[in-house]
């Protein structure tokens, strides 16, 4: 399967089979517009324990501080205010548990639109709590003996609504991809750039931007050891699934990249690397201990690889993307504890 | 007895007796041009949710993410920058466990002024080693046998050194007053200013700048109710000692306030409130889950004053100062816990 990655997503043209728009810069150029003012231009953050430690010139963007607690917010609102009024006027739908759910519905309520989450009956109180506060209608379903997918499309169709994918869409790619615009628009070029990878919109968003800015910039992306699918797609050049895999890292157990991301991280990604869950919750205590700040696992994911060693970075000025801190915040305290 | 609040530090008089230097708020601007690119001008943080809880509009001022982890870094740098080229050249001597021993330590790294600190030998190793870290010497002594204080002493007099106090000292509240000076520069006018009460430098200097660009502010110190001996000073219009107070909040488990704070107190401060361990970690969960951000338990009081409702905030604009964000990682991961 070939991917155009040159065509603006307002250029791809219907044909006979759905076709995947895969977004390029000037649509993240397009989200960034969107987003002026809405979402947070987040602090980039530097330590210099951290630079001692890794012998590098590290930049953090911190999106851990962003709206409803992840970049995530970033793509939802794009999606959302690329959508016609009529589309608007019907609501929009998503089936998560995570970041993307509080990000979407918080999105929705800013732009006086409709949302609908489609929600497993025991999540967490918290979320359910958070998601509900921005006023979000919850569906739940038993995630035991009911398909999440099913719901989310019955449940737009019959609303003539339209569903948001957490990583899977053009939008939500662009609407990522302004994190690190202002991360290089803030600090200049960079040797790296390294970012979370779960579906991939982060990454491909990512990517995009650093081609954009910082040509000759090495980007990767990091993922759980447990869920490296990611790496298996880079290196055999096609998706491939895994099983669901198991890590603390909740917002990158995803089981394949998206459709209309691997084009763009077979294109612009450098390679893929892994981090084990106990790296992870290093690196969180270590944010914790001497920069003051909440990064939840998955948004460790970048930074571990940095820290732990597990990319060469000595003497390079290199961009790492904190990407969320929503934690249970009892789970959370038990990590640091050691516990 | 009665000091003056009205002559600078510079105008002081020595004479027969010991005398106060107690600072203005001239001293307060001196300090800010002393710690201006080296000290941190720390965020200004918001949060709607923390707004929607309290019916008023919150400013907090996030002086855990100042350097060294602390406020005590403005008054230690400022109490170092003050020192003549003589004094400067023998070094100086702090006894503390705590947050000005990592302010002093660091703060005189970065003059090149020599630094020995007193801690008790069975101090948390991690303080020991940051400490270390900045390059001070420490000397350890057997807190159950020996006496800090005379140990201070006489390290200061062998080696013709400074001590420096962690509050009781004119330089050190001039410093501290900085991040309130900074906080009005940058949002405007407030109707209340809260701030942690431990010895009193940096509620004393918090004051100073309140009454110089906020005349109408009320201002008002917070400790823990174990250790209301601020409140009881202000009361009875003298300094009251109490024994050592059992508090988390462990910055400010002083047994009475600095003789050069509590004129200022008096004069300038409207009253003290106090806070129960429960509230501190009930807001320092507060600020984890909902801004990210690790904030100590002493750094807790002033915010749990409001976020708690011991102080009616109702349609005010207020301003907070969370004054530090270090930690033992493990102990702090328990009180999230709830364990």
């Amino acid at each position: 399967m070939e991917f155009s990655v040159t065509s603006p997503i307002s250029s791809a043209q219907p044909s006979g089979v759905p076709e995947l728009h895969i977004p390029v810069f000037d649509d993240v150029l397009a989200a960034q517009q969107r987003i002026a003012g809405i979402a947070h231009r987040t602090p980039v953050l530097t330590s210099r324990t951290a630079n001692a430690q890794s012998g590098a010139q590290l930049f953090f963007k911190a999106e851990n501080l962003q709206r409803a607690g992840a970049f995530k917010y970033r793509g939802a609102f794009n999606a959302i205010a690329a959508l016609g009024r009529d589309e608007r006027s019907r609501g929009v739908v998503a089936y998560s548990s995570g970041n993307h759910a509080q990000a979407l519905s918080y999105a929705a309520q800013i732009q006086n639109v409709d949302a609908t989450i489609i929600m497993p009956a025991d999540a967490p109180a918290v979320k359910v709590a958070a998601t509900r506060s921005y006023g979000a209608e919850i569906i739940t379903y038993d995630r035991y003996t009911e398909n999440r997918e099913e719901i989310g499309l019955r449940v737009a169709q019959e609303r003539r609504a339209t569903l948001i994918p957490p990583y899977d869409s053009p939008e939500v790619i662009a609407g990522q991809g302004t994190a690190a615009l202002e991360l290089f628009d803030e600090v200049g070029p960079l040797d790296m750039l390294l970012t979370p990878l779960g579906g991939g919109g982060l990454l491909a968003g990512s990517a995009l931007s650093a081609a954009a800015r910082a040509p000759g910039c090495t980007v990767i992306g990091v993922e759980p050891e447990a869920g490296n699918d990611g790496q298996l797609s880079m290196v055999k050049g096609e998706i491939v699934h895994i099983p669901v895999p198991k890590s603390i890292a909740d917002g990158a157990v995803v089981t394949h990249v998206g459709h209309h991301n691997f084009p763009i991280l077979k294109a612009k990604v450098d390679r893929v690397e892994t981090v084990s869950d106990d790296q992870l919750i290093e690196t969180m205590r270590f944010f914790a201990e001497r920069m003051k700040i909440v990064v939840e696992p998955t948004g460790c994911l970048a930074a571990a690889a940095v820290l732990k060693g597990v990319v060469d970075v000595v003497g390079k000025r290199v961009g790492i993307i904190l990407s969320g801190g929503n934690v249970d915040v009892s789970a959370y305290g038990r990590l640091l504890a050691g516990e």
